[in-house]
């Protein structure tokens, strides 16, 4: 698995650019560079250079000149990794970067795996493995609000708490399992009232962080919304509309556009997200077919229902309608945004009479809207955001969003609450310290101060090759 | 057009990878960056930092940060533009280029247009026309082939001594202009017999180059190859064979697989285009009706023709058909390749009896294959590859891959030809100085030192962004 001994590369940037950069790391890295780059001045040798300089020249391969580039230079400890490292900007054709593998592999480098990089800055210290972790999602971020967790997270988030705590956890362990040397001596190194309280406020933490995991995951792939309704109520079209204005949006910035419309919405820098929208996609949704079994389906994975009937259906029906929505989630904190459409086929007597008469209960939301001429759109995305709760996140925020990190913190918050009611009850050291073990153990597994092989392939395989 | 006073910047890479370069260029792109970049060491000021140095640091706005990054600072004349640059090196999220951009932006930056980067490295004397437009080339390039073109373009290529040539058609032009100022006097500045010199070498290499052009034109966009063949012959096994064939060899480094598979395969660094597939993509062509015309059509586009055939058909029937084709690339420099298909159905008496009764041309070959069971596949492909001329385009050839330059020429050499025989039928001075000004312009309008907003327009707008 570790092999710090090889020397990697890898492409870090994605093909389709003006220029690429490809990434070599490891002992030999900048000797590899010397017997390919060839730097304008010639009395320059890139093992000579000092870290974060960068120098211009020509990459060859025997006589053939493969492309003139830039080559930035790090010198150990001073990188991404922690290695001596060098970063080759070329230009981005298919050849090129092809042909600059080529020779690196030839030269003695080794193709990079995926996450390769940031797996030795882990080993070497750079990062801790939940900092790891936030490079993949801040990669991935696409909102605002989905950036801000992984970056407090790469930036250290909860990890040194977690540490710390772990570190005291890890004295009263020891301490705890000393009295057990002595047996029959009933002596009590461990003072049994602090314990009591870092135990407490560990558990408090795990308890907290563990349940910032669903406003975590929300908020990192985006909140779960499912629009639901009578077939040829405008599902479709307001769906349609909706990913097409944020088209629009995010093509605004040269460079940035997507190649497929994502079934995503960025609404105040969070991130709504679509479900199962295989069916609606289509401009109409008149063969739909839909039944009560697939919807409750999709009901259930959501957070947000936006359930949509037409304004020329009377009152009654639409409460019945509604009614069985209601149904499906009762006892859960999912928000119901009633839509009632095609405001363009009628008009204000309707609306007034479905306004006195449709019944609303706590979470419920009212707008009018027309799909197809696009009015009440903005009172829709305000009301989505309002719902999702903008502005409730602060940058100081510790929020949970990787399910390996929520796992481990249900297991600790276990193991200390056993530890907590045995203080109380007075049972046997030997079972308490089992349980502080595990707690630590836990703890370690999020930091990585405790890893395995499985866990560390696991986490790495999800990164992009280069990073 | 120009608006050198502006600072500009984009994205320089696509989304998709690890990280990302965000170019900065102008005036002010130092300041900019210092408004918005927070070093790690306090003490630096990007303005006062030396070219060439890389500085680790936070991009923020307000108290918000954006991401950790990597600025290199470029000083000017020592740039890709020649001007102040930066290049910031970020991770590759959708939010942080955006962020990121937006904040160069509202600091004072302007978004670039395509090729604006390139442009004003043209204006600033970095480039002429000519290397600027290889840039563009040699990012597209996808064969060993297309990549020696367009880098020795770029590289300085024939623009160099097309520039010194214009210089001394230029005083020639001076000279004679001269004597017609002094109208009656009939002197002679300029030596007719130099002039005659220096016009047939000029004429002389702007007739090899627009000669060039074919091949150049072939190496740059693929030499365009036909499959033809009656239907249920095999043509779009052998198509989907080797497309997929060469999807494996091109997905073997990583991150530089295609999205999509293309028509093309590449064949000892020379890339090959399949014509018209679209009706041969199926995995079956039992329902392809292609007409004569069409086959004609396709024909006339290519530079190579497999023309295939089952070896279950008997010789003079396979022999009429290849002569029809052969009709239609009469008079041309066209190859054919006529492959005897389906060599898994039947065996060596077929094939004995058909190589001793096919009746080749000059210019023709014959090869039997088994499109299904993929043998006779690596002949093919070294009879194409041998075809296309392997190996005969050396590192220092000079070779026109563009419209643009080609049309130049022609002109230039039409002129020049012009000169030439009115040097020989002693023609009025004033005639002959109108068409060595002529060939001064075309000459002057490949490596720039002519242009015109409409020419430059058209160049660079089909640049990415970002170079």
């Amino acid at each position: 698995m570790i092999r710090s001994e090889e020397t990697i590369c890898a492409p870090a940037t994605a093909l389709g650019g003006a220029i690429a950069v490809i990434r070599i790391s490891g002992q030999a890295s900048l000797t590899i560079c010397d017997k390919i780059f060839y730097p304008l001045d010639k009395s320059i040798k890139i093992i000579d250079q000092k870290g974060y300089t960068v120098v211009f020249g020509e990459i060859r391969s025997d006589k053939e000149i493969i492309d003139e580039v830039l080559l930035t230079v790090f010198r150990s400890p001073h990188s991404y990794t922690g290695e001596n490292s060098a970063e080759i900007s070329c230009h981005a054709s298919q050849y090129i970067i092809r042909k600059i593998l080529e020779l690196l592999i030839s030269n003695g480098a080794v193709s990079a795996k995926p996450g390769e990089f940031t797996q030795r800055a882990f080993f070497n210290g750079k990062m801790d493995l939940s900092q790891a972790e936030a490079v993949a999602d801040l990669i991935a971020s696409k909102s605002k609000a989905s950036h801000q967790v992984a970056l407090n997270q790469m930036r250290g988030g909860f990890s040194a708490e977690i540490s710390r705590l772990r570190f005291e956890l890890l004295n009263f362990a020891s301490l705890i399992e000393l009295e057990l040397d002595f047996g029959e001596e009933d002596v009590e190194f461990a003072d049994r009232d602090k314990l009591k309280t870092i135990v407490t406020s560990v558990k408090e933490l795990a308890d907290k962080l563990a349940a910032s995991f669903q406003l975590g995951n929300a908020l990192k792939n985006g909140i779960p919304v499912a629009i639901v309704g009578k077939p040829n109520s405008g599902k479709s079209t307001l769906l349609n509309t909706l990913l097409m204005e944020e088209l629009a949006i995010v093509s605004e910035i040269p460079g940035t556009t997507r190649d497929a419309i994502e079934d995503t919405i960025v609404i105040d820098g969070i991130e709504f997200r679509f479900i199962d929208t295989a069916g609606l996609r289509e401009t109409a949704d008149v063969i739909e077919t839909m039944g009560i079994k697939k919807t409750h389906e999709k009901i259930s994975q959501a957070s947000i229902i936006l359930f949509i009937d037409e304004i020329s259906d009377r009152s009654e029906t639409i409460n019945k309608r509604v009614q069985s929505v209601r149904d499906m989630i009762r006892n859960s904190e999912k928000h119901l945004i009633i839509l009632i459409n095609k405001t363009d086929i009628d008009s204000d007597s309707y609306q007034a009479e479905l306004e006195g008469n449709i019944e609303l209960e706590q979470n419920d939301s009212l707008l009018f809207i027309s799909a197809k001429e696009k009015s009440g759109l903005e009172e829709l995305r305000s009301k989505l955001s309002e719902v999702a709760g903008k502005g409730n996140l602060s940058s100081e925020d510790i929020i949970i969003t990787n399910i390996r990190h929520y796992e481990a913190l249900l297991h600790v918050s276990e193991s200390l609450g056993r530890v907590i009611s045995g203080l109380e009850n007075h049972i046997p050291e030997d079972l308490m310290a089992i349980d502080i073990r595990q707690s630590i153990h836990y703890l370690g597994e999020i930091t990585g101060e405790i890893t395995s092989d499985e866990i560390l392939g696991n986490i790495f395989r999800n990164f992009c090759i280069g990073k």
